[in-house]
């Protein structure tokens, strides 16, 4: 039976609303356990004419990117070693973990850290999670299975992955990553 | 500004409706960057007598327990090895997958696989991130730092893991663990 | 999708608010051909103090009986020849007609009329169809089969009738009554 | 008092809005005494851009016809003879019951029961009583009084009538008829 | 916390809806002493096809000009001696009362009074408090400073004055005027 | 036809509720012309546990006194020379203003200043006008006539007297006054 209604400034887009739609479903299906078709959502676009605080019009803020696409293009583009494109994407205070390594800042220090790992590596996705955080960091999850090629020219595939995204303000703060590879290798 | 009006049947409790709360301004702030303080939210508590739909009354269903909270039940409960605990924590169709291993589906296998790799292992937290799916499962990541001790004596610590939950009407059907443990041994 | 929102002031009983929730979703589905089950109706109790017009407060109308249900009394305490308790049931101003009479405006002219017709008539109801007139009067049609005995001890059955009503303030003002009887007696 | 808001996705025009309006006040005012200046009915049209159900969009469903107009084109058809137009305002399923008939469901039915009866019969509405029926179904009752001319050239005027018809999605599936004439003949 | 809905008829423009905005948190900060910036309101503009009382549409009454604005119109005006505009600001029963007169119920009156008083007096204002009356009046209070000239050519300032005005429909209706001139004179 | 809801924490009493319908209901009135019978104010209680901004509870702030009854209160208290149960009524800053005078900051001063000009003074209400100013305080106009006796033994009645205050947070913070004691003294 949840009825959510959202009044809202008006401005926000038809995709963006049907983006808040998915997250106010899903967010009343996080506590209470309602068939999805029985939850209803009502977004009210308020005119700034018809807004006020504190006797004070109030300007929508834009809305944020979708934290998923995000992350889909900035592995795309890392894949595509467009390392200019996934550049512009970071955020400041960005850092890297990979499997073993301490923080990495910068894009060149992952090339450098991988370089004698793999000659080259991509990934499958099975799946996206991306939530709000408590603070202003949107989260991503993002796993998969990992493919490439070794330097002695063997191959691999089938590599379990997971990797954590923070996002903020559109940007990518933080990354985390988890693999077999050391799993593998070791099998090997 | 963004205000969340969420209509429910009565009978959710205090805890509950905080839930609630909670999860809906996250899944605003998802799309808005509203700063939380702006973000409302009001509960408005249909009694079954005020709640009709198709000109007949309907009941609330009981609010689904904080699946964070049963992951962390489930962690405490195997790492106290009470498998019964933890065994009736688990759903219909259950799986586990560690790294290396393929699925496996009752906690015997488990501690099969385990017993030639450590002599015990605990964890560290540095974080949940819990949400709901699409489906009927929440998914619960749980993140930190496994320590614990070998056969040999030797001790480890400060090795990164991430785990997947999925939780359905309060059971856990599903669990992947990822972490460093390999690398970690292959660096030793 | 249709919901409804009513704001009355507190005080209808939990069947009164059973009985305005199935007019209210018939309404909605007069106009609009939703499934039954997609017809939200939610009742919004208003506390006496909360509510005021004109700055003053108000009080709830104690809420109208059923005229169905009057209309069924009434056609009962009429089979069982009780007239006291049907006159009780009369308004101000009623009037009855039925086949081949002017309006008539007491029972006992009623009795008179019937007398050389028929030793007595008892109904088989089909079914009952109520509604809100644009006026004060709630009307209410009923409908279904006669039978009964004639002065010679024949029996008659299976003769269609229907009566509409006019319930006014809890009263009956009018009552119209149709039937098959005198087509039956021309073609016996 | 009662303040009735409807919540319906936008499309629905002017004339279908002033109909909800009415079907609802009269739906409040059958359980709640209130004059009628003192029901108020607020639509909400809602964009289908901020309607989700089970997160998905829905769009809105044509609206019915007044039911009690098609009953008038049925009649002025029927009156006018105009069969075509007739027969096309009738639904799956149609049956038609006149005094003394049992049920009839062709428009050819009724004419050969009819022909020996009057050479022709007009209408006269004393009033239309329409309603949502709990099925899907709209009932409409008109009633007035009947005038023509019978095969010897003598004619008849001031005979009560009533039809009750069923009208589902637009089209009439049933209708049942009663008037005096019989009674009226058994008394010349 | 407090939010404000209003609905109203779509009509009323921007600055229309600032001064109910205004209006509207002021007087929940009358009995609630909530920060402004935590007072919402949000203002419903119903279309007249979606407003219905007792079943009929209605429309919006065109707003009432700012009564301050009245106010200080018409103070401009009798300052620049524009009679003919002051006058057009004057509603039915206009009467006015300054120290030591009876009401005086037209301008002449007022001029004549004021002849050999002063060579002429000029307004700066500290502030205007306009809220409604109970009743169908605006109230308006105007305070500051007089200054001029007095017919021997010496001159005064920063005679405290208020004055109080009621405004009903657009139009000034009565005027009540303090100062301290008297008491500056009696003083000099 | 404009309807206020409402919407605040609970805790408010009957009598703050009655405070609150009346200043919304004059605060609509003073932009739209609507009779009073024809606005409509109801409150929403919306309890602690159904109420979160910034995913936090908020609790209620208690009402605000009435500042007409303070002033009031206060006014009784100097006429009947009660001037500790006055003092305690002034707020930090408390300034007033008497015809001639500089700002007094203290009742010994009024008194002190009041003393040569008559003996005693007291208060007969026309009316009283109370008001939310932009910021924290509170406007209250009382006006009526002013009576007493010099201190020559003769008495004075029916002279003009307007008050002014502004009153923050409960307590009274600044005093305006004119009358025209001058002016009557200067006539007589």
């Amino acid at each position: 039976m949840p009825i959510v209604e959202l009044h809202v400034l008006e401005g926000y887009n038809s995709l963006e609303k049907q983006r808040l739609s998915e997250v106010l479903t899903d967010a009343v299906r996080f506590v209470i356990p309602a068939a999805p078709e029985l939850v209803t959502v009502m977004i009210h676009d308020v005119p700034t004419d018809n807004y006020y605080r504190g006797r004070i019009q109030r300007s929508p803020a834009p809305a944020l990117p979708d934290p998923a696409q995000i992350v889909k293009d900035y592995l795309a583009a890392m894949e595509a070693r467009k390392l200019e494109t996934a550049r512009a994407m970071l955020g400041d205070g960005f850092a890297m973990t990979f499997p073993g390594t301490a923080p990495m800042r910068t894009l060149e220090e992952l090339i450098e850290w991988s370089k004698p790992r793999y000659k080259f590596v991509t990934k499958t996705y099975d799946g996206f999670d991306a939530m709000q955080g408590v603070g202003d960091a949107a989260i991503v999850y993002c796993r998969g299975m990992l493919q490439g090629e070794y330097h002695d020219g063997s191959t691999f595939e089938g590599i379990r992955f997971v990797d954590r995204f923070e996002i903020t303000g559109g940007r990518i703060t933080r990354q985390d990553v988890w693999n077999d590879m050391a799993e593998v290798r070791a099998n090997a």
